[in-house]
């Protein structure tokens, strides 16, 4: 699928605002690609796709869930991380993207997963730190993005963490687990 | 085995200090048993005995996971929470308790994992608020403690996971798993 067709697509299922946060989040994505390695032309079109089914009805994404045989799991989380899982689902049988690489990278962009690729963990940081992003400690993952792709995103799956866990909120299992192999990862290499 | 017993075994293995730990614990887990509804002498005797490994040697406690076929996960994270479950097996093998609740209790004594018995929380819980503990958010988990076991248990997972979250630690997949739980188990309820 070309850009063009997949930012059509996109621009009609978004509102405004979260189709400026998806062109920003593809640019960066297109940064991180060229900083490490990654191929620029997937990065990007992840990114494009990576919100697609964010304003779909919850009622409808978990009906999607139970239909596909998505992981049952989803259901007992926050209803935020469904529009990934059935994102992936969407962009691959509505607008017809077979590529799997570009599907993983979609599907894991909220929650991450241990062993993430090097796309899905592109994809991943840029939603993340995009320059529209203002979360607390946001600047702090921006300036690791800069040198280290697997530290970066350790400290954002760390805030994310913090975040939730601090407001006793549940924290979907693959970030727990995306979490510790990281620093598993990062000790191995160091 | 009786607390006398128990108690001289576990007097010859620790250090001075950790067996003044022990006794507020075991002090502690009675009142929490009383108040929960939990047998107190199940509740006192996986006390005394909780730490019984403390100060076995690391290096021997990681043979023990490997000789003994205890998960190899064991080995991948922190050495703080071998000294729980090599105890579990050194408990039962050098001191002869068969009582699998207790055993239990003092397997997951550390980490926590999801589905806790009651016994598992009043042990979990009891060292963690006995009078000796100052961690920063100690006094709310005892706030707690007293109306509400599993409420009690997920503030203190909750403080434990941004602890070490916070210095970018791993954490025991069964902390998380813990803490997921009692979220849900909390909810239902409500």
């Amino acid at each position: 699928m070309d850009e063009a067709k997949a930012l059509a697509a996109v621009e009609k299922s978004l509102k405004r605002r979260r189709y400026e946060h998806t062109l920003r989040v593809t640019e960066e994505a297109e940064v991180l690609a060229r900083r490490f390695q990654v191929d620029i032309s997937k990065a990007r079109l992840a990114a494009i796709l990576h919100d697609y089914a964010k304003y779909r009805p919850v009622e409808e994404m978990r009906k999607t869930v139970q239909s596909e045989g998505l992981s049952p799991l989803l259901l007992h989380y926050g209803d935020e991380i469904l529009h990934s899982f059935v994102g992936a689902y969407y962009v691959s049988t509505e607008l017809g993207v077979t590529d799997l690489e570009i599907l993983s990278a979609i599907r894991y962009h909220t929650t991450g997963r241990a062993n993430m690729t090097k796309l899905e963990k592109v994809v991943f940081l840029a939603d993340y730190i995009e320059p529209g992003r203002t979360f607390s400690g946001v600047e702090e993952v921006r300036e690791e993005a800069r040198l280290d792709l697997e530290k970066a995103c350790l400290l954002s799956l760390r805030n994310t963490i913090m975040f939730l866990v601090s407001k006793q909120q549940s924290v979907y299992p693959e970030t727990f687990e995306a979490y510790n192999e990281l620093i598993f990862d990062i000790k191995r290499r160091s």
